[in-house]
Order: C-alpha cells, then structure tokens, then sequence
C-alpha cells in the first residue's frame, strides 16, 4: 500500500480537507489573502451546482439581472443592523480613475442595499408584485481566518431579492425557495442532508425579521450552514422607501426577502462525504462520472478503452477514458479515488483475455468483474444507485452523530465534538449565550418532523447544537 | 400614429441607444457612475451570449476556472507596457477588515498578471502544455464618459488565457478562437458581418506583440470592435517566469494569448440591427422569439392563444403569450416592436371569426393572414429565414457604408461618416496618426480576402479607417 497523499482525516481533519483540495486539483490560494483561485476541476463542480440551482430558481419564478460591484459606503449606512453587521469586513476603493474619490465606494458583501434603491423605483403598483430577483455574482467579506471554499475574503455566490405587497407572501415565497430550490438541490443533488430551521435572533442575518437555513453535517461531526433564506420584513422596504399603491388606492411599505447560497457548496460537498481516499462526489454532481482506466498500453486496449467509453457515454453518462500508460496505473488509480469519481472501470490485460473489466464504486470501494458487453446497459443504474446510497450513507453518518439531550451541561458535553438535539425551551438564548461560551452554536431551531417553524413560539419546538465552520 | 417613445436614430443617434435601452428595458445606471444595472431582459440576451460563446469556447479545448477579483497592485508593474495601459484606469482597495492594507490592491481590470503568476506554477514540463483556460467575470476599467454597455467601468466578460510551447503553437490557437469562437458566433448568432484583422501597432493591447480583432459597423456607420484576441509574446511569460522543460531538456520561456469578449457585444447587438422602432433581435439569440398578442379578451381568445403557444413552443420556439388586455393592444405592439421580438402574432376578433392570425415579422415589418393551424409547422423555418435575412441585410449596409479610397485625404472625408478602405501601404503609421487627430482611428489591417494577415509587412494590406465607439 503506497504512502497516501492526504492527511489521514480521523487524525487531523482540516489538513486532510487542504491536502484533499490541493491534490484532486480544485482550488488554491490567491495572492491576495483569503482569496481563492478555483482550478478546472473545482470549477465543472461549481459549473454543475450552479446550472442546477439556476434552473430551480427560474423555476420558482425569479428573473436573473446583474447589479454593480461597487455600492456607495452611504447606502449600507442607511439600515442600521445591516452597516453594523458588514462594516468590519468591508473593502473599500478610495482611489479610482487616478483620483481619490469624493465618496469612498466599498465592494458588495451582499447586495440588499443596491437592489433596493433600484426596486424602489421599478415598484409603483400592487400589480408589479411580487418582483422576483436573482443574480450570480461575487461578494467580497474581508476574512481573518480564510479556509477554501468554505470561507473566503471573495466568494461567488447568486443573491436572490424580491417584493411583495404582504408579509404572508414574502414569508411563503422565502419558504418556496427554501424548500425546493436549496433543500431540494442538496438533497437530491448533493445527496446531503439537511437540517432544516430558523435562527435564533443571534444568528439571524444583519438586516431580517427571520432566517431560515440549511446546515448540513460534516464528517468531523460539526455543522455548516449551506443556504439561507432571510424574510426581511419592512426594513429594507422604509431604508429604500420600497412603497406600492395597493388595490385600495394607500400607498404601502412593500416587505422583502433575500437568499443565497454559495461556492461553500463545494466545501459541504468535501466534508459531507469525503473519506480517507478523498473525494466522493455523489453522480448527479459529479463533472466525470465514470473514468474508464487502460491499465497497460497492450493488445489494442486504448482502443478498446474508447469505445467502451462512447459505448457508455452514449447512454447519457459523463466518461472519462484514462489512456496515460506513461503514469503508473497505482499512481492513476490513487487519482480517480482522489478526485471522488463514483464508478472507475480498469481494464487489464487479463481482463481483456476474458472479455472483461473490473467495475469498482468509490463510494463503498466495491469491486467485480463484469463482462464488457454488460457495461453500457449497467452503468446508467449503478450510478443512480451510487446517489441514493450515498445519501443514506450521509444520513445515517449525521443520525449517529446527533444525540439527544436534555439539559445545558449534556449539550455542552455533546457539542464538543457531534450534534446535539435539546428543546428550546429549555435552552433558550441564556443557555444560547453559555454555549457560544464554549464555541457552540444553536444552528437552527426546528420542530420535531424537522420542518421550518413559523416563530421560535411554537410549543416542542427543538434547538440542534453544535460547533460551526 | 402614436409618438414614438424613442428618438428618430437619424436625427439623434445616441439619444435613440439610450432610449431603447431604457425602454425594451434591458439597463440602467447603477448609483456609482459609470456602472450599470442590467435588467432581466437585457441579462436574458446576455445568458444566451454567454451559453452560445462558452460552448465554443470549451469545443476548443479550454476549461473554465474563476481567478480573484482582487490583484497586488505590485502584478502590473511587472509588465511595463502593461502597466502603463492599465493605470489611469485602475479602482484601487486600500482599505479592508476595517484596516488600511500595508499593500494596496487593485479590481482586475484584466487578468493576464494573476494568470501568469498561477500558470508559472502549473506549468513545469512541455507535457503540461498548450495549458487553455478560460473565466467568465467582471472587471473595472475606471470610464470618464460611460455608454451603457459599451463602455462601463464594471463590465462582465470572458477571459482566455492560454499557454504554449512555441510561437507558432500560440499563434494558431489564438486564430482558431479569433474565428471558430467569434467571428462565428458573431456571424452565425448575433447574424452581424465582422470585418477580420489585425490591430496597428497604435491600436494593440497593451503587452501584446499582435491583437486580432472582429470589428461590427453600427447604423450610425461607425465601427465597434466586437471581440479580440492577443498574441502576447513571452512578455508575460518572461515577467512571470513561465518556463517548461522541453522535450530536448532546456528550460524556455513560453509563449502565452489572451482572448476577450464581453457585454458591449449588448451594444453591438442593438447598433448593429435596431431601428426607428427599437431593437431588432436575430431569432437564435433572442430570449422571446415568438409574442402571440390577445387583443381583445373576448370568444376565448387567451385560451386559444395559449394553446397556438403550446404548440408552437412544443416545436422547440421561445413563445410568450400576452394576454394583458388591460393595457391597451396599440401599447403593447408597440413594446414588443422596441424589445424587437422577431415574430409577433396577432389574435384580433376578426382573425379568430375566420381561424386566422396576423403574423407579423420585425426586422421586415411584413404583414399576413395565416390559417391558425399552419402557424406551428410555419414558424420554425421562417425564424431560420429571418435569422439569415438580418445577416444579409447587416451585410448589405456595411458594404454600402464601405467606400474604397486612394488616399489620405479621401480616407479623411469618408471616415467622416463612414468607413474607408485604403491600402495600407499609402496609410502608413504616419497616415494614421493624421487621421486620429480628425478622430478617425484604423480599426484593422487586412488582407484584400478579408482573413487577418500574419504580419503587418504581407503586400497588398488593406487599413479599415472610421470613427469608432
């Protein structure tokens, strides 16, 4: 067994996630500190995350638009939670064009601000409600403590914002978006599963009434919040004076709503199902799904190799053929396994003899010999089969990570390295604060099906604990 | 007749850009001057650009990757010439995380540094080559006179940044994108003629030995460069040490390009084609291709204009059905006229007596009854029809717009108003200069076939002298 080229992850788990980063080829660190430079491979991952989101959000009715980097300092002054929950990361541009600036101009970190200047003046009526915004874009939050992906000073992300006449349908299309866009896409995409809840008013975004999240489970046992979607009640709306003549003739303050999610995606992805060999990338995300592998250029295998390959991709699955004999097949092999592709197939020499492959999943490490011509007919179902298991796997990992507890000092003891599952009413933002203390968060307060509670009011209901990324 | 609610283009030029881009709704100013909002139907243009564009882009072996926003000011000046066209242009960060940066940093107005400092890491052995990679992002070039689209100080565009084992290796690949990916995509997409060439001395990037150009000529009968692509020598490959070990075994300097296109092709799009009545979209990039118009709400006519949607999106068109009788038909004709939608059908009370519909065509103003069952079978061939007619049409006023003259004199008065033709052997550098005091600038030097010559020294080169936006 050759030395492995990332740290083992049950001895030093933030090392194995750099080294899995650096050595399955998708990111590294920019230049200027705490930004990310995403390589090919890391970006088909974002490519795919994104087309899929994109498609979810149009779906639930949002229009893509795209709004200036840059905001005057003076726009984030005017929603007060808003400038005093950004302000310590801001970038400012003070000098542009070979001038210093009148007015010192910063780089977005989210754009609330900017979309409601401009919505204010697109919405005159009841009838143009509700206005339904999305955009991709980069944010810039200056950060202490970068770690790729999952905290950058530069992220890319897309930024969701729209209008409604009330708050019962701010708080309904907040909720759509929720669930079938981000719970949806990580479920049945990222075969991630998900937490589902509010915030607390100490986690709650700078500038909302109510934050709804998506946290999902690391394999070190910790939380990571992977989406969220923010009612912002009318503060926005009376900063930006986003008003609308209703049917009744009154001129009214629109409510509003904002979400986004992400390029820590991709680190959820990482820490949601890698193991020591690296990477396992769920099929449906997966840029390559099957990397079919020339063990040794003999007997005609390259050529083998490729139509087995378009044999395959023909049936709609995304191939790779791996013809570079002059790398030692060990050494190859440790790479398809680093870089989490689902289904490898090696074909050998002896294998050729027998009109055979060797099939292995990466995901359970799974390994048979199965007759070339069966291949192409086999393939299309294995890795449907790969997603679902995949997301029992993480599943079942995240149950037996979470532990029910029923009082601060059990929470405090299981939050030090898992889950723990507490009613709020015990705990209650005293408890809260002597958690934070000890470097644990309540990440989502959440009924006992696990939907998303209307208040933090409602009886039963249950705080899920834990450290953070 | 209505007013029109844009200006006369042959009366004001400029006034009638912005007012279609005002009123088609595709952008606006954003707060900090010179940046922009662009609106969900201008971003709807744009995505199909960038879907059609990319696609093309990876047919030619590049991979995409996102660099960072941000760049040590310190990058830039290692590129003399580099440096020096980018300055007075550059936004500058000095202050960030609520402190004032010991470095100041600046928003890429361009990529070539950043690339070459991370290429020169990836880069070792001739094996690692040609390295092809592209991102799509903003970037800030600081305007004193903004143009929607055309000149912003953010616009969003692709950078390719490639790199080669030998001049000639880079000279090729930045052909074959200067043709299969733009002039293509020009031509076949966006059905606008491109003049083909090579930049003067005067007129390249800065840090390139050769830029290639696809010059557009707008109704104004100016030129607007559309897309170029650079041949950057081992500049940049020298100021960021990108060396490989040949096959022989001595280390050399590579040879790099870099390619871009961005949102001004917006503009290119609406000066290349629109008219008195607004935009005018070819078929294959417009978001909408057919509107099919209820004039009155009366005998079903929404119900059997959403089932002709139906089945003439069911032949794979981009149908939308206005059903918005409250506002009054003449408006609306007139609206879908400005967003240049290609056909619009008609749905009038006398057309569904007799099972007919008015189909009209924008970029002809042709008018004509169809039997409501003929119109799915029709409409997919006459878009095709109408995508080549505008190809023609954009062809044959660029030929009339084009005058061939003997000398600089002429080439004075016809780039005027106007597009001159001269050789470029009786231009000369000193010619041009002449002209660039008039404003008149050579857009590009090219073969008397219209393909992009090798060197400035082939006979018989041809200048393209106009004004240019």
């Amino acid at each position: 067994m050759p030395k492995s080229p990332i740290a083992d992850p049950n001895e030093d788990y933030p090392r194995w996630y750099q080294d899995v980063i650096a050595r399955a080829g998708l990111a590294e660190n920019g230049p200027v500190r705490g930004t990310m430079v995403i390589r090919p491979y890391g970006f088909a991952i974002w490519e795919r995350i994104q087309a899929d989101l994109d498609r979810r959000i149009k779906a639930a009715g949002a229009q893509n638009v795209y709004f200036p980097l840059l905001i005057p300092e003076s726009y984030l002054q005017r929603e007060a939670e808003h400038v005093e929950g950004f302000s310590p990361e801001l970038a400012v541009v003070t000098h542009a064009g070979g001038k210093e600036l009148t007015e010192p101009v910063v780089i977005r970190p989210t754009s609330e601000t900017v979309f409601g200047e401009q919505m204010a003046k697109w919405v005159n009526s009841y009838r143009d409600l509700p206005l339904l915004l999305n955009q991709w874009a980069n944010v810039i939050r200056w950060e202490l403590r970068p770690r790729l992906f999952l905290r950058t000073s530069e992220f890319l992300w897309q930024e969701g914002h729209t209008v409604h006449a009330s708050e019962a349908d701010a708080a309904a299309y907040a909720l759509r978006i929720h669930l079938d866009v981000y719970r949806d896409f990580l479920v049945e995409m990222l075969a991630l599963p998900v937490l589902l809840g509010r915030k607390t008013a100490e986690e709650r975004f700078a500038g909302a009434t109510n934050t709804m999240t998506c946290e999902g489970i690391t394999r070190d046992r910790k939380a990571l919040q992977l989406a969220t979607s923010h009612e912002l009640g009318q503060n926005f709306a009376r900063a930006f004076d986003i008003t609308y003549t209703a049917e009744s003739g009154e001129v009214e303050a629109a409510w509003t709503t904002s979400w986004g999610a992400s390029t820590r995606l991709v680190g959820g992805l990482i820490m949601g199902h890698g193991d020591e060999r690296g990477l396992r990338l769920p099929p449906r995300i997966a840029p390559i799904q099957v990397a079919i592998v020339v063990v040794r250029d003999e007997d005609g295998a390259v050529d083998k190799a490729r139509e087995l390959g378009d044999a395959i991709a023909a049936g709609g699955a995304r191939v790779e053929v791996d013809a570079d004999t002059h790398t030692g097949f060990g050494r190859r092999a440790v790479d398809w396994e680093l870089k989490g592709v689902p289904v490898r197939i090696d074909l050998g020499p002896r294998d050729l003899a027998s009109g055979e492959a060797t099939l292995i999943r990466r995901d359970t490490g799974e390994k048979r010999q199965v007759p070339l011509g069966d291949l192409p007919g086999l393939v299309g179902e294995l890795l449907e089969t790969i997603q679902s298991d995949m997301l029992a796997d993480a599943t079942a990992f995240r149950d037996a990570a979470t532990t029910d507890v029923d009082s601060l000092e059990s929470a405090l003891e299981v939050g030090k390295d898992g889950v723990g599952r507490i009613e709020w009413a015990k705990l209650g933002p005293e408890g809260e604060r002597r958690l934070l203390d000890d470097g644990i968060s309540v990440r989502c307060i959440t009924r006992p099906d696990g939907t998303v509670p209307e208040s933090e009011d409602e009886p039963d209901l249950l705080a899920i604990v834990a450290r953070a990324y």
